[in-house]
């Protein structure tokens, strides 16, 4: 019962000391949530109240379910771009059916991280390169940031990938409207003063770092103020400004998603996407947070709190969330200390849906817009470019091609390409695996490459190390290896095979072993195995191999070498 | 130039004694290629002369190009098979467009296998692990010979999947004809009875075991002679049993693939799946004989042999071929000495089809349907599954699912199954090594793992010996058993990874490492690490990871157990 839900576990132990943390918490994360929620909205397609719908009952159901203290739920700004991408190749955007379909969507995506939960497939993350990961990121801030352009400047622009945006972009720039790109840009350059410049002057102006902090984070609030008055007194709408307008002044409504078949095949494959990459997002932040204060989250509860909160977003009018990166830093900074601080945040923005929307009216979009341009851009970060080339050529190929096929083609494809391609690098890495002949280091037990130490050898004696694990992408490797090698070596008496670093031997590889032994055999070489583990042991005398092997398997490379000398 | 052109090499080298070994093998390869021929080209749902044609200019082709003295290419069943399910989705079968569009795969495999082989890519076989290709090859055994029967029945039935071909002939099996259901049955019966029952017959009759062998591989012939004799005497064909009729008396016909981009499109990726399928089969069966003998192929150049040979089986008359494993065997047990036999084999094929045509016009597709059903079924054998069973439930699934899924979805779904489970459940296994907690092995250097071994440890230093290469998909995994065992022994000052079995590090275990060192240092526990290898260093000193580090790296398990029990 506990485990499934980890609320009993940390609700009975509630003290008013974690009460009065998570509350303080809580107003900070409300507040920075208004304007976010009601800008991801807008990039997902949606009307921006559904971005704070999607915001109260998933934050909820997550603080029951969830394992993390501080991680907080909602939409984001990938899963809000891959919404996007996924229902406007389907649904014509703007319509009663996209609200519906993005419905659908949160419930096919919620339904799979729930399963994916309770078959406790949470390791399927792994697959996830960090490289490749940083890559897409990266890539699809620019992606992001790029998409809001058209909002910043007043005009008309489409597309799901770069060249898409900027040549949409490009041809309607004469469009441009004066008074929406005079308040994004000042929008934009303000908050980028705000995040970069704001905090070094308030210390240097006496403010205490926890205020300065605060004053830091309201930024965006600052600027959604700031700019409400000023389109609202001059009625900036009227000549072309575009606005949020009248939203609903309700609680989230009870809503039904579109079941129909046709839809569900068509979302299901983008569900799957965005249910993966949301937890991949969400379980590395909580993994963050939580290494920091020294506790743990259980990754495949995560995914049944993750699953529970969209499909609560499914029927409360919402659309796919998240556990998002910059929500749940603020929420961690601000000290809360239990999933109630969620909870409560839940309640501030109900209470905002009912009272505050009215006042949004003359929000412009242009500066919901530079909030996500801000926010996006600092996620953009190429020097995993770098990092990668000096450390390996492998990880640099997977990294730049996820890179440049995602602004190429799009998410979907780019973040595809880069799993596949992370896997297929490595494959074809194991298949040509590093086999280093090796020799004893003088008055030692231990042997070692024979192109990198001074060690000693014998002309009767053919030493291997094998530095992978044989199975069936290098089994034929390794036959042909040893069959170059053999036919070296006039004297050769022995060819050992030292298996230190052999974790597996599967089938195709035994069979290979048997075939080498057996030319080996034909040519009047004994094969000898040394440093087999006991997994790979108890495998191979499951099988006929040692009653073939014409050699032995000895304990060390040294038994090997000393009796193999003596001979 | 040679290593392009094999025959330069042995051609400047050609004996008369390798010229007469030669010709008799090529004799006996025609004698049996006649029947076999002619029974694969209807298999692949095309006339009968096409099967001749496909074995004249590729044999030639090949024996210039290829690297193996005794493989036969020509057309064979699991190709033809692949190839019938290819393009009967495409064309209607028994058109004139049908054999076109076979000549267009011919072309497109042959340029593949070109392609392939000019970019060295012949390492990609090696994907394919050796129990997936027996379980596929068995499972496809059964598909040939079942869909086989409607001949030998004399009934109509159709299908590429088990289900549909027993669901048709069940449906048709009224209609069955008796005199074609006699002589196939009889054929069945006498072709298994020369394979199983006549050699060992022949010895005891002290007939000498070469001309037995010869005897018994002339079998298929001889029942084709008595079964042409029989049907044409009582004239069999006027009361429904099916012939092969009239068969054009000529060379290979000068032809032209289609190349409509439709038609091109359609045909492209089942182009590549025979190339890759004919490739591997080839190509085992080409390694395999030249072990025997002490000889190597080339795998890139068999690409290139491959590919010649189907690209002249698209301009004569043919279909895709490969090398095929009952011809060659027969080729290699006739003494054939080089890739001549085959070009001797092909003048064999192009008189025969000149002259010999008119003498089966009466020759009933019965006899030849029995010839498949009695080839393929050689070549069925479960027994991959009890091995693998045995030795490993991995390798187990993956040849089950391939094996059910090939009879039941058909060979393309079941060899791209069987492929990507076997990379799913590599990738899997190593996302979850096996680490082991080793010490001291007392009087010795060694460490080994303590649940299997009476060894001496330390209450203050934990030694973890890491089965397998850190990547992406077992990261995580390391961070987060490391952290669970630390929290467990509160005497820990040390944790020391033994990396002997570590073939590399990437991208994303670095970040992991660097990780679980920052948290081991928060808690006062030094991280060090043990034989690491020459490349995994190289690699490591490029890193900022050392700088970082808060132990030490050591040259042996044993040098750090020294040093950190001395502290």
């Amino acid at each position: 019962m506990k485990r499934y839900f980890p609320i009993l576990v940390w609700g009975s132990a509630y003290t008013k000391q974690a009460l009065s943390n998570d509350l303080i918490a809580a107003i900070i994360v409300t507040i920075m949530l208004i304007p976010q929620s009601l800008a991801y909205a807008l990039l997902a397609g949606l009307p921006a109240e559904v971005g704070i719908y999607a915001s109260i009952v998933p934050i909820m159901l997550y603080s029951i379910f969830g394992t993390s203290n501080t991680l907080a739920v909602g939409p984001v700004a990938l899963v809000s771009l891959l919404t996007a991408s996924a229902i406007g190749q389907v649904v014509e955007p703007g319509t009663h059916a996209y609200a519906t379909a993005a419905l659908t969507l949160a419930f096919l995506s919620g339904g799979f991280l729930m399963l994916m939960g309770l078959l406790k497939l949470g390791f399927i993350a792994n697959f996830l390169s960090h490289p490749v990961i940083a890559g897409f990121i990266s890539a699809t801030g620019l992606l992001i940031a790029s998409s809001q352009l058209k909002h910043i400047l007043g005009i008309e622009a489409n597309g799901h990938t770069l060249p898409q945006i900027i040549s949409t972009l490009y041809h309607n720039l004469g469009n441009a409207n004066f008074e929406t790109a005079l308040i994004g840009l000042l929008a934009v350059a303000f908050l980028f003063w705000v995040r970069k410049g704001l905090n070094p002057l308030l210390n240097k102006m006496g403010v205490s770092s926890a205020l300065a902090s605060f004053i830091t984070k309201a930024g965006p609030v600052g600027a959604v103020v700031i700019s409400i008055v000023y389109v609202g007194y001059f009625e900036l709408n009227s000549v072309g400004v575009s606005i949020v307008g009248a939203v609903p002044q309700s609680l989230p409504p009870m809503t039904l998603p579109n079941f129909s078949p046709q839809l569900v095949k068509e979302l299901i494959m983008p569900a799957i996407l965005i249910s993966i990459i949301g937890f991949v997002e969400s379980v590395s932040v909580a993994q963050t947070l939580a290494a920091k204060k020294r506790q743990r989250i259980d990754p495949n509860q995560e995914l049944i709190g993750l699953g529970a909160a969209n499909l609560g977003a499914s029927f409360t009018g919402g659309y796919p969330v998240t556990g998002g990166f910059s929500r749940s830093v603020v929420n961690f900074d601000a000290g809360a200390q239990t999933p109630a601080a969620g909870a409560f945040t839940a309640v501030g923005l109900a209470i905002s849906a009912v009272a505050l929307t009215p006042l949004i009216y003359f929000l412009p979009k242009a500066t919901l817009a530079a909030t996500i341009i801000v926010a996006v851009l600092s996620l953009v970060d190429f020097s995993i470019l770098k990092k990668t080339w000096n450390y390996s050529k492998t990880d640099f190929t997977a990294v730049a091609a996820t890179i440049v096929l995602t602004l190429i083609f799009g998410v979907e494809v780019g973040v595809a390409s880069g799993v596949v391609l992370s896997i297929l690098l490595h494959l074809y890495k194991t298949s040509r695996p590093h086999i280093a002949e090796v020799g004893l280091v003088p008055g030692t037990e231990h042997f070692r490459n024979i192109e990198r130490h001074d060690v000693e050898t014998s002309a009767s004696i053919l030493s291997l190390r094998i530095d992978e694990s044989l199975y069936f992408a290098n089994a034929r490797y390794l036959e042909d290896l040893i069959q170059d090698r053999v036919t070296k070596g006039c004297a050769l008496q022995h060819v050992v095979l030292m298996f230190s670093a052999v974790n597996e031997v599967d089938y195709s590889a035994l069979e290979s072993l048997e075939e080498t032994n057996s030319r080996l055999d034909d040519m009047g070489i004994k094969l000898h195995l040394s440093e087999v583990k006991g997994p790979v042991m108890d495998k191979i005398e499951k099988s006929h191999f040692l009653k073939n092997l014409n050699g032995n398997v000895y304990l060390s490379q040294y038994d090997a070498w000393v009796e193999l000398n003596e001979i």
